[in-house]
């Protein structure tokens, strides 16, 4: 039997045609470069000596996005500055805006297991930058020498230390304002709404797993509310710092080699260009040498993955049956259950979220580990870190909208389970204390626990009151509170 | 009002009496120490250096008890070897005895955050041991001069470096295999006699937390002393590693100024005094720049944690009720619950387990971030390393052994809700297939579902069959696989 | 040889004397109680059902105290509201002043492993309350009846559900706000001091731990004064959370079984007696169901934590030597190193920082794993949440101001070796390019680094410049942007 | 701006080719699949409802591949115990090769983030294999009856609660042996060669990380093979937890509806097919509920995470320089460093290795998380929990591979910088204690250390010897010990 080896990655198209090649010098020789790839040497070269991952530990997308305002925005600014061409500033720009397009997404190949630095993909941005452009503006890739130099012009003013930490940062507070709070907002919502709608509805709490005294469903989801405010709070609390771009600090936070007022007006590009609220970071050694900012933010999403867990549990909890569990909630019936069993609805919307929680409080440690491993002017877990994060922080966002919309959007209280949970409930005897006395009130419940039957039928056996007024003062709507 | 400051630990008691001092001298110059105890300058100074957590935070126990067998073996060792005067190592193991006795727990007053070599807590047992030996030939702690050297004598043949891990696989080894096994051994030995004992009673599954086909609560229970069975296994395989002593490798692993021959003896009498097998480590630099022994039996530690944590979480929800949860298994009953509410028994064992079982895995964390960051031919985190260790091995076999002398010991089936979940399942029509096709089964089990009644009634309201075949064609006892 | 058994916690006290005993009652029968404790029927239950961890794990002592800041601020707005007698009042108000002033520290056995509410500990709390209270009234410890009731009075308009969780909330505000703040500020200034006092130390810089481009000493530092404003920044945002009560939701959330106003008046009155600004949840549910408000503040500690490492570790590295290593600052010498070796002076300090941050990493796990199991109305990792926080948050504090008195304050920077390493820096060569032009600047570089030589050497060896030129335009001191 | 939206993953290709569609029909109703796609309605349901992460979230391929393996055991077991025609194993085992091949990658499009029983996954792989044949046997998409049943035919005596667990055991073996292990094993016989080839050449050792006393290049890289030594035993130590299959469980683990001896027999042709010792798990039920073997083997995982992390460090801090580091060894080149600085390697692969070891560690946690929270009968974080260990698994296989053939392989001494440490070593000074006296010996030492000078020269000023006389007494290579 023929089994693929495992190394291959799925989805390889290349390997049916014959692959024809280039070949481009850096200061360590001739490389081999597939002919029609933008690309040049350095990036080849991480080709070749990173074989760690395949195609899906690849430097995320949105990286690379960031990269293209990044370099767009530098380039405008060194022309403004004089210290780069106009017209070599507007073809940079352009290639920007077709990366931004996702025209050149399969120009990108480097995995995440690369340099530290992120050096590589940097590289790799300005290669194929500066060689699409000289094809831009006439010349062919066979050509030795290309209109556009990679280091001289696309990075110019610029770092592998300090682009990359910026690039971390557009491409995570994108993902966070883009992505996940519009996602934990949009399920807010929804249960806000259902606390509203639930509120009238009583029902049996529970404390240790255990019956407890009586509140509403409604009073039980708006818990879940104030969950997630506070976590959209602690994740917004952390914002300003993670709006901090490194750019400016190049190689290792002096600024070497940018023009003044490099620093604030490249800030000012991006921020135009990414439309989120960036600013140049005042300490560039910090923004180098630790990356406290991305640790901080997903220490926000690792709040919200414990939120999320916790009523994920709930809802799979309370729907659980149909018959032989709690069952006080129904849930959208998304998928066939067996053919045999209609009714047996599973939540699996709760078990994608759980899964999603689970990974990013895993995510955590391994960002935990990377920030906390910096030395001196530079931290080389960058990569590790972003990727980490990026997956986050879409996850939340993406699972909460698919929790939202085939889950949380549907659920409606199951009233025959919640009332016969809140009539069997022995808690219910604390309202006979006013009226026939703590000694008689634990003698029906004892006698209903022993017998297995109801409070009121415990009651009445005992003679201890009339059915009426069991009924006019055992009411659980009293129990709950002034609701809000 | 008066708060007293939190930096003060519980239990002070040395507030109340004037303390008096006298003057010992290292090379830095005199320091004071208290007129009563018998360790020294170093001693004291990591005290006045290292206020650090308090007294909740000192070094285990279990490591002075670990020092005591290793000083009383190395003296024995040297003696044997000829480079320490008979007489000598015979007074330094009497007073080991002393300390393995717990004559002397409070003379260990240093914190795990001290040097991450141990090298304070290495001098601490140093310095009390020649100064008790000092006091017990005779001389005063005032004497400027003592009989007994604490790094001529005591430490003779070592090196904090090599002492400080030898002590750790001395302490860890003996906590795992005295407490930790043992106790998960108890309630695995108690769980297979409730499994089986409860091989015949037939109850509903449960899948993604809803209703599925039967099994028996036995089958259900076997499941979880497999999982103790496979976790016991995978504790036993990291003994071996952890069998292996550092002691011989001094300073960095070449084994300076150690005698030839010393490495081997020296563990074998270890091995005789801790009543364990430890054996001297084949590579010596591995054994002192890294932890990777601890790692490894931790990591078995939390896998037991995760095994033990969903074990809980069964018999926590399986005990839920009483009136209102699953309520398939009775608990006992070990604390009031509230005085209205009979019959709320609530898991505080399963409580005190899963706690437990978290703190194991955040253990492992520390853990790892600690064992990974070992530098050249040290490992500087190995305090911390082996609290969280012991503290993982013990909590599991403390835990373990509360869990089921007051809850696992007592679990019962609770046979009303037990059956009434199976009578009540949709999941049984599944064996009507055979008899009236599927069609006709789905017909009856949406109907049921439906209308919130049970299969029979569905089935007789339908017509397909009699009350008499329902009995004989719908057994749960024949779905449920053989039993083992 | 005697092993006394590992369970045996340190420092027994009460094995020399011989106990007597008292009986106390409960709904479940009579319990053995020692004569001269003031807790009852159930403290002792829980000391007997939870032989967990021994005395190393009991309960955290700010938690008692915090207790009684509750206990009393609950007596005397429940006697405000008309719900106690005054002098009721009055005495738990005076024993509770005792707790807080240390007096009944050992009154308080029950470690950390109970039920995951905390339960106990409030019983524990109340029991002593109540009984020493009746015997402060008169009383003796031996009446069946006591004057004051654990229950129903000490305990009033309180369940166990809403106590625990408030306690922990004041515990942890005053921990992070009193110790861990401070402790964290001061290093903070003293770092921030030792930035400017270094801000003209040009030095080599280094990323991938590679040499590079000069920045100063000061530049260094400043780095890190950033992470921990920003830590500090981050911390605080989470004290609103943090200040939330909930304190007056009772059982499930409804608050039921308190007076109007309570909740209010309950938090007023513990931020008086707390001195911190602690209100009312405004979402009773969230408050008791989850614990996002210490897994947000516990995250910052965790960021803090992050931050500490990479700072200690800097130190530690710029700081080996004395001959060997980096050796680029000196750092005090606080213990003796080898007789032999005058000149090591190992990092102490900083290995009990970086186990400290190691430790926090773990204790988040724990944490996180705990907030995210919480059930329906109530979360039950409880203690172990709150004992883990309050070990971060006071080993933050403690190791920041043992770090900075013992460490920080005395860096000094190692001026031989600074200048050694940069005059021998390769990369000053960049510094030539606009005079000799890249290609002879190259090769300068390129003929030292081949030949081990300095640059200078190099470029006079090439005859590309004069020794009056190279002292020119070889100038770090230009290459370190504008200080800040 | 266009910025595209962050939802779109890489790599779409689809995009600009016109959809049509076919309709597929489940008890839910009609759906509308891609009309070229083998996919079935459950397959498109899973795809509409969980739109969360992004192809790069899909399932691991080697899943897919698992399952092929287990479907066309399923089959033929199936055939020959008589419950399935031998001609539609047949074809089922032939499209199961197709897959194996790689052939139809394309059609499994399921993201992890789905029901965490992987129900989907094995209705996607039913659904494609049972299409596919049809098409085979000549059938058309088209055709709203195919002549093979994905549950009936393909799914035969499986449930998803057991063949999930059994592909994840599958490709989880797999990768471990056929990636995993050989890579380590290949890292660790290179640095078992460069252990002999360096066992001579002596230096200063580190620890503290500060200078102490020599040992030899050979003798520190020992360590680090010692440590993978370790790591390897735990790792097989876990293989046979992993080889047990829970397949033959079916739904709850009862093995309802599978023919007498299904369950081994489908174990040998999984054997067989996979080359690998897999079994049929004796307990089912752990098998289901718990992925405890996962656990365990990834525990293993983690600890590898941990040597390699140290390992990596210490080349990476030994390489440091060229100038102002440690400098001790000399690594490979594999990119152009800046043009500028000649000699500036940065170690990449160091840095890539680390990255890796980090992520492991955090997908420790994720696992951890998720293989506590099974439910009774079945855990339903299972995607996510194989998800981490094959990117684990593989991570450091390849990991091990790429430092091994671009780093470890090119390690050399850097016989310049050993030697000026070993000869600048103040340390060395305890060699002459038994020539000239602890005292004189330490006079020089100080002297030394106070002048900056080496101790020959100190010791010279000091006349305390002759040149000749340091040369024949202060030997490094006598303070190594025996080498091994």
């Amino acid at each position: 039997m023929t089994f693929r080896p495992y190394f291959s990655g799925r989805n390889k198209r290349s390997k049916n045609h014959t692959m024809s090649f280039r070949i481009e010098k850096d200061t360590m020789g001739p490389v081999e470069v597939p002919a029609d790839k933008y690309w040049g040497a350095q990036t080849q070269r991480s080709i070749n000596n990173f074989k760690i991952g395949g195609e899906r530990n690849r430097m995320p997308i949105e990286i690379i996005r960031a990269f293209a305002i990044l370099k767009k925005s530098a380039a405008l600014a060194n022309a403004e500055l004089g210290v780069l061409a106009q017209d070599k500033a507007d073809i940079i720009a352009k290639v920007c805006d077709e990366i931004l397009a996702g025209q050149h997404d399969d120009q990108f190949p480097l995995v995440i297991w690369q340099t530290g630095s992120g050096t590589q993909s940097n590289m790799n941005t300005n290669e194929v930058i500066a060689y699409r452009a000289h094809v831009l503006l006439g010349g062919s890739l066979e050509d030795a020498k290309k209109l556009i130099h990679p280091n001289d012009d696309v990075n110019k003013s610029q770092s592998s230390n300090d682009t990359f930490p910026t690039a971390m940062h557009i491409a995570a507070y994108k993902m966070v304002v883009e992505t996940t709070i519009p996602g934990v907002e949009k399920l807010r919502d929804t249960l806000k709404a259902k606390s509203e709608a639930f509120m009238d509805v009583v029902k049996i709490g529970r404390t240790h797993f255990m019956d407890a005294t009586p509140l509403t469903l409604g009073q039980e989801f708006s818990g879940y509310v104030a969950q997630l405010d506070h976590g959209l709070k602690a994740l917004k609390n952390t914002l300003p710092h993670l709006s901090e771009l490194a750019l400016g600090g190049t190689a290792v936070g002096t600024g070497l080699n940018t023009p003044k007022g490099y620093a604030e007006l490249v800030a000012k590009k991006i921020a135009e260009f990414s439309g989120q609220p960036m600013i140049t970071a005042p300490n560039k050694f910090e923004a180098l040498a630790a990356h406290d900012a991305i640790v901080e933010t997903h220490g926000a999403l690792k709040q919200l993955a414990v939120s999320l867990m916790k009523i994920a549990n709930d809802i799979r909890m309370l729907s659980s049956g149909p018959r032989s569990g709690i069952g006080e909630i129904l849930i959208p019936e998304n998928e066939p259950g067996s053919s045999i069993m209609p009714g047996k609805v599973n939540p699996t919307q709760v078990e994608a979220m759980t899964m999603v929680a689970a990974q990013v409080m895993g995510n955590d440690v391994a960002i935990t580990v990377g920030g906390s491993n910096g030395h001196f002017e530079l931290n080389v877990f960058k990569p590790m870190i972003i990727a980490n994060f990026l997956q986050s922080a879409r996850l939340i966002g993406d699972a909460c909208v698919s929790f939202n919309d085939n889950c949380a959007i549907g659920i409606e209280p199951n009233t025959p389970f919640i009332k016969k949970h809140l009539e069997n409930s022995l808690m219910l005897v604390t309202a006979l204390n006013p009226h026939i006395g703590y000694e008689n009130a634990a003698a029906i419940a004892k006698k209903a626990h022993k017998e297995g039957t109801s409070l009121r039928e415990a009651a009445l056996a005992l003679g201890l009151l009339t059915n009426e007024q069991f009924d006019q003062w055992v009411r659980p709507e009293d129990m709950i509170g002034s609701l809000k």
